[in-house]
């Protein structure tokens, strides 16, 4: 889109500084030339740019590898502990915490159990808020903490950090970013935006930027835990519908006389491919077995479970057959326990996939995520990365400082 | 996004005379200040503007409605003869077409059976180029004839005018788009871009610009024909996918020990809500009943036409459900036989759709077409005029005008 009016030279100008600092957040260290390459500037205002970078202390220059002899290459690359973020993945039994920096660098990670039993929003605000006070200890003072992110296995309105329903949770209506960030503000003197998403988005997110499916544009990601989430990158964005809670495709009805779900409905997605479902296809009480020793007892040919995987594979392929057909996408990214049983069940999905239209199929990549358990997690940190990527002076300015506790 | 280079002059005239064509060509007549308002254009660019489209013949300024006493008010408006596109909807059994005029308005339609048997790609370029001529009658010569839009109940792809697979006409891979306009040329002299859509696409399309969904930005199309075929406009854009052939939502498999599909698949909804699978419902025979003896029967108060129409209700819901999760549109518009069938299928398709997720179910209004059976010719007419629109004056000097056969 031509824009009517000139914009401002300062617009300008923090564009320009936002574009350099995504493009060295999401690629590491870059020389000057594929700078300007990628941005089609001239070399005399990137290197403005990047003094500009270099003395509010974001990126560095320092001698790169492949330098021609007598004349060494300078290659531009974030400062990992200038500017950071903590992210925290709340999922059920556990939730994981890390302190990222810019680039995209995780400087120490938190891993802190929130059950047996269901997790109250308000156990959860404590536990999150402590588990940040552990992860700052990794960071140096005077660290400039520029977002929180968190995800959440359930339907959340992005913009106002509400947490609509997380079934899995138990959790409905609850002002979870508003309560997040008052706990955060009292026990650190100060916090900046907290940044809510839906689990799978977050995947789909991460895992286009930095994993598996970078470079493609159209992408699937299914997250796997005790529900199924769906994740849906549309031409290289999150595809939120009308309030932000598209891509639900766990509660996609494919067995319409199936189990009863616990939104309601019946024959879900979820009721097939849910980890209670998969413990019991193959005759285990979900409330005493778990992932880990199906895997297990999959990997020592127990017959019970490997037939369980074929009908697992089948149902996988069937729900993965219609978003292939809806969605025409270029990567399918099985998270959580999904991927682990991929081994077992790729032959059925694919056999299912075959029933796709022509067109569809041939494209579709179907794998494990490239961030292995972390795509979550990782997913968290980059958009509490969102605002400082969008103005990165003017956000290390008006960011919270971090000091020795 | 802002631009770092400045757009030359010439861009940016061209880009607002676009800007000012597709307004007029979307809302009709529109006095200068509303142009003004909307545009945030000044008064003396829009003035400049609006001459050099007057001058091209494009639109008129006439004496407007409502004007105060001693100042008439002057209202924009769109030439509909000024420049028109072709527009054809092949159906299975019937093909339509209309030669519509820049603002919409529809000059002629024409519609002519195309079966009993399959209709050859052959025989359909033939009808077409038959049908065009007729059409041509109704505008006077000299008008430019800027596009050619073709609809088609099939996986289409936009970009290169192949039919990848027409399940219901029993097409696959026909390079439909280059014969066409081979054949239009030969016949004419000359011949714009040929644009083949799909239908639900199109219908998705033209009910977001000129319908029932004006307005919305997420919206669902569902086709109901021989097939069922899904268009679905997301922030304003079609979901086109990878390849092009997003939105296949027919094949989405709902009833896995269902009946077999056409496209190999068992249990798709297709099967579940396609035409022959309602009248098969009610316990008629698909291949001499039709769907208005079937509405007919249920006029009548036929109650095994009442029961089936319950169950079919409660089939249409449960895709639907599924879509809605999926995607969270702000509305739902069911084309053809299933917008026919609403009245009586409207009570069990809200029972299902209760079943949704909260947050998804409030927002999505479920409807009727607002431009009934004429939606997807609607819409092929408005991708023939997407040329135009881009580039008004590059386009209508590059044209073919039409002269008296």
């Amino acid at each position: 889109m031509l824009h009517t009016s000139a914009a401002t030279q300062d617009e300008l100008r923090r564009h320009n500084l936002a574009r350099l600092v995504r493009i060295l957040h999401n690629s590491g260290a870059t020389t000057r030339s594929d700078l300007v390459a990628s941005t089609g500037l001239n070399r005399s205002t990137v290197g403005v740019l990047v003094t500009e970078l270099v003395t509010a202390g974001l990126v560095e220059e320092v001698a790169g590898p492949g330098g021609n002899v007598g004349r060494p290459s300078l290659v531009v690359r974030p400062v990992a502990d200038s500017a950071v973020v903590t992210a925290f993945d709340v999922r059920v039994g556990v939730t994981v915490g890390a302190i990222v920096g810019l680039g995209g660098t995780t400087l120490a990670t938190v891993e802190s159990p929130n059950g047996p039993g269901p997790l109250t929003p308000e156990a959860a605000v404590a536990q999150i808020v402590s588990m940040a006070a552990e992860l700052f200890n990794a960071v140096p003072d005077g660290a400039s903490w520029v977002g929180v992110g968190v995800a959440i296995p359930g339907v959340v309105n992005i913009d106002s950090g509400l947490v609509l329903l997380a079934p899995n949770l138990q959790w409905s209506d609850v002002e979870f970013g508003a309560q997040l960030e008052t706990a955060m503000r009292q026990e650190f003197g100060g916090c900046p935006l907290v940044h809510l998403g839906n689990d799978a988005n977050l995947g789909a997110m991460s895992e286009s930027v930095r994993g598996v499916a970078r470079g493609r544009h159209n992408v699937i990601y299914l997250s796997g835990d005790v529900g199924i989430g769906g994740g849906i990158v549309l031409d290289g964005r999150i595809l939120s519908g009308n309030g932000g809670y598209g891509g639900e495709v766990g509660h996609m009805v494919v067995r319409p006389d199936g189990r009863r779900c616990r939104c309601g409905s019946q024959g879900c997605w979820e009721t097939e491919i849910g980890q209670e479902a998969i413990l019991r296809a193959a005759g285990l009480d979900p409330k005493t077995s778990s992932i880990d020793e199906f895997v297990k007892r999959a990997d020592e040919g127990d017959p019970q479970v490997l037939l369980a995987m074929d009908s697992i594979g089948d149902w996988i392929g069937i729900g993965l057959s219609n978003l292939v057909n809806t969605f025409n996408p270029d990567a399918v990214i099985l998270g959580g326990h999904l991927g682990r049983l991929l081994p077992y069940t790729a032959a059925h999905i694919a056999d299912r996939l075959a029933h796709s239209l022509p067109g569809v199929q041939e494209t579709a990549l179907v794998t494990e995520p490239g961030l292995g358990a972390r795509s979550t997690l990782v997913g968290a940190s980059e958009v509490a990365f969102g605002r400082l990527l969008a103005d990165p002076l003017g956000e290390v300015e008006s960011s919270h400082a971090l000091v020795a506790s």
